[in-house]
């Protein structure tokens, strides 16, 4: 298994650092005969981008994705679509303080622990850019499920962000695109901003509480026991740059739930069973069951930031260090379409992988 | 990649039925050399064994593993290792009642969905008797640690069933082994007693929390990006059954915190680079900086209740079910040496992919 | 990847070693609600089964098969399926005499080289008894095939036994399950048999080629580049023991044709496209074309004789050793239902990973 | 495992079609701190490239690979390594008469019926091209064991052509480079050159045969039973373009030997055991002894001609085709190098496997 490929039918691969010439996502296992285009996969990357708003870093980068495989006449034709995307912003001398000094917080050591060697420029392998090339893989992903799931919707959202927390009595999603916030309450906007520019401000950083909703997912996807449709899920945000906790359902409030509480009764719908409520969050045993899932992942503050923090160099020597340069006050900002991307990959992976070991059939109740 | 396989090198197939013959672990990839008996491994399968107390399920097994490959005159080959333990106390009729009914916030009608059959004797495969198998997979990832990584201590506990929480202050590891929690509180285990007597008279269940610290874990292990350490272990803990939520360091709690809170600074020690916080819980950019790691997952409570609950049967038909039987009033205290079981494999599957790729030399800093 | 799994979706890991308590195979990934019993897989087995004939070593067992999980009711539920066997005429001391020397052309020096311990038991793990595993997990392929692709044919047979071989002149399937050598040729069955005969009273081994035909399998199996049918078909036959040599269809002699005599041209059929001949052995570009699929490879003398050879002992003495005990004189007579076997699993792990990928809908042509 | 990927721990995938933009190799799992650089890969690429003789096909295209990741400061970082190659010299329009035809004996008619689609342009991703690729990746793994295993050389050079058989007696592995067809005997160069000539005049092609030595190769690598090392060199072979046969040590040849013959007989050199004599090829139960390991294959000669050949077209039309464009007239002689990369893969990978499973130690004997 590849060190740096996610998934099991439905794999990507991703490559590049964040200062090299290029980053991107080889894809391999697609379905054929699925319309594919530049612009699609752009739509996602868009979303994605920095520099979009004063809340997120301002490099300047257009992070063109080109397609330099596998789609023939506008259709992808089973074989690997290799998906780049040029660096073209790189201006490296912001980096060059932190070329032998470590960020507390991040990678830089432990990448020079492991391989005694690291690309240094803006993080290397370890920056967020690697994060553009997952979300073109999920464009992938997101064009074939159009294809194959019809219904089936990925909705992510921001939910916490520091000491703000989403109310979800003014939940409306129509709104996540219109604010830099991809917060589903209009409301909350003003608010969310002042708190992000005090943050700023104060030569801080804070961290953030994303949520990702699957709805209209079929029921059946996952495989007991270590290919679990949660299990793939929880992998997936945690691989996510940053991220520190991830919740399926009811998450780590479980652990304070009784088990009359915790239970979705079941009632017979038109359609077959229908739960009564959600606490499982739309997973059982491994398997999806036809509700909504609902994953939510937790991403610490960046620690890329202006105010001094003790720390060592290269040589050993203790130094204070701040970290210049373009870094996002709340890198969760971004996480959101990421992890959208992730979920559509898993999402995938698992209906191929269903459809391989059942035929994607179902079997009957009732 | 197998459905019921976990691991990259150090690799386990688990398999078997709740009340079929035997289920067992086939592990595959491990170290040769190695002294390994069944006594070695039984004393793990002992920790997690139903019966051991009156907070675990009455269920009388002595759980007893048979080797039967891959260990030769007391030393692994390198060959597989099969480990089987037999079903001793089916008691089939105890599940006759759930053959057609499917138990609200259980696996049975995703598996009914699914794969249009189950085993529908004492949940099958979506039992808890499926994670004795990996107890004992366990065993033998702690039998080669101890081999490779002296001073590795793999340790879990309670953190918190239902509304009670582990109060640090009073923390102490010895404590452990001493009460049947798995809690490192010995002041709290009355309490604890009580309220567990009360949720089981209740015909109720509960959740909880459990925490697995992992000392002495060497740094650089972790394969970035889609190897993370910590990735692995989020899916580790995620495919144990009832799972919802898995933290590390600060987890959840990251999404509250800002940089300069979460910065872990670092100081030049005696032995190399030394960490003054640990909010990462030692794991920086997926790979292990040699500082304790920190895993916390939530158990939802048990669907196996006394209480009635609304749900359907295999014809559709509505009915209110109650699951008779022997179960454990709160499953998350099996589920200690569960994590701790999965940590070790996780820890010694990235060391050797570590010495795949690096060879286990570590980078100079100083 | 394990070490001793083979596959991709539906995959098995065999373990155990000769003289041990058991070996078996753990398959994973096979389809749910397919019919399946000991019974089935026994007919397998018998027919590999050692002491058969005088041909084969008179090692008696009975290779009887469990079913320990993964089979409810008689079908298979979607979970791994154990397959057991227990080895009951172990007769340890009849190794006794290499517990400590090399067979020239055998294992033992190269497990005591790489992993520094050895089973010697019989060979231990590199014995051919392993392929009793592969022969039942063979058998689980064989039920799902009979389900999903009625009109499948696998049909393996000896081609050449040292000097002599097949006359395809006159080829009578129906013959090969009459004689003990897998001859599609009644009348040849007397002069094979003088010939090992006289082989054995020499104290000597000798070769064999065998060759597996593929009858009715679908088009479209197999996905470029690196799971090409042809690549894993190679695969699966180089990895049963003994073997040297692997052909599909012209084999090495295509090294001699030119290209005006290799083309398989096409004509279009009353079901579809037709070729005019079948030099490529049914697969073009690593995808089954729905012409035969034909198989062949070379099997070397065992190692094991009676007449003295020069090696050296574990602690580097220069011996010479004759291997006592009950081998047989053509081990690559045994050979034939394994290799039937492992084409199975192969076809049937294609298939899955082709209704993964396309859904098992096949574009059209004309 | 992606269809598209090769290796277990030192991984490639290769994407691209013959007519696309680009193509490349997305290289995972190579060890930190390897200097490389595009000029050592550049060197392999030039060795397998087209239009360097005029035994080749005609194309011009310069393949110059650009490695867009993974390496910093001339030296290897442990993250995945992008090579890509530009096409260059795409000139569609040779192909368009293949557009709607199905070439006989080519890939053409396979990708159509599994995928429904196919990118003609050139045989899209079926072509040679592909293996452009291979080489680059094949190029990194020889800059690693140049580091890792100095004293291994691996050699491949053609043994025959159509009717044409290299002369053992005549073997200078020194004037390999020397002549357009990889022959190491400089005597026989003028009459392969004529043959070829007048094979290409006839408008014809011609298979081939080409041997890859391995010399150096440490002993132990290998796992068996499913990861054997002639299983994975198999299967390296028989995914090269054209492949029918790939043989290890006595091959085919095996199936007519004796054991007393076959025996590599073993005494104690100054370093350890030596073996009197190499039928196995360097292997033994699918692990490597120390001793040359020999890999032969066939490929078949190709079906792109001048000669009219009866096929039909995607209407299902019964047509004669001609294949007009650059071909080579015997294909074989580029898989050379291709072969060499293959095994250069093949043997990293597995020093690889073999450091994470038994650290690199070695067994002692004597």
């Amino acid at each position: 298994m590849s060190f740096n490929s996610f998934g099991r039918i439905f794999t990507f691969t991703t490559w590049g650092e964040s200062h090299g010439p290029a980053l991107g996502a080889t894809v391999d296992g697609c379905p054929p005969g699925v319309a594919l285009d530049e612009a699609f996969i752009q739509h996602f990357l868009d979303r994605r981008r920095p520099g979009t708003s004063k809340f997120t870093t301002q490099r300047q980068e257009p992070d063109q994705v080109r397609i330099l495989s596998g789609v023939f006449e506008g259709q992808t034709t089973g074989t690997p679509i290799q998906l780049m995307i040029e660096n073209t912003d790189q201006r490296s001398k912001d980096y060059g303080d932190i070329a032998q000094a470590f960020r507390p917080g991040h990678a830089d050591i432990a990448y020079q622990m492991k391989y005694g060697i690291r690309d240094y420029r803006g993080g290397g392998r370890s920056s967020a850019r690697e994060t553009a090339a997952r979300v073109a893989a999920g464009g992938v992903a997101q064009a074939v499920l159009r294809d194959l799931v019809p219904g089936l919707k990925i909705t992510g959202y921001m939910i916490q962000m520091g000491e703000l927390h989403l109310d979800r009595a003014n939940f409306d999603a129509s709104e996540i695109a219109n604010n830099p916030f991809f917060l589903p309450d209009a409301s909350a906007v003003p608010a969310w901003g002042d708190y992000l520019n005090a943050i700023r401000k104060d030569q801080n950083s804070v961290g953030a509480a994303i949520e990702v909703l699957i709805e209209g997912c079929p029921p059946g996807l996952g495989a007991p026991v270590y290919a679990k449709l949660d299990t793939d899920l929880a992998a997936a945000m945690m691989s996510i740059n940053a991220v520190k906790g991830v919740e399926i359902g009811e998450g780590m409030a479980a652990a304070a739930m009784t088990g009359t509480a915790n239970a979705d009764e079941i009632r017979m719908g038109k359609g077959g069973p229908e739960f009564l409520s959600n606490h499982a969050g739309g997973i059982l045993g491994g398997i999806s069951t036809g509700q909504d899932i609902a994953v939510r992942f937790s991403v610490k503050p960046t620690s890329s930031i202006l105010t001094p923090r003790r720390t060592i160099n290269q040589r050993g020597e203790e130094i204070e260090l701040i970290t210049k340069g373009r870094h996002d006050p709340c890198v969760g900002i971004r996480a959101v379409p990421i992890a959208e991307a992730m979920a559509a990959c898993v999402v995938l992976d698992h209906l191929l992988l269903d459809r391989a070991q059942t035929g994607g059939q179902r079997g009957h109740i009732g």
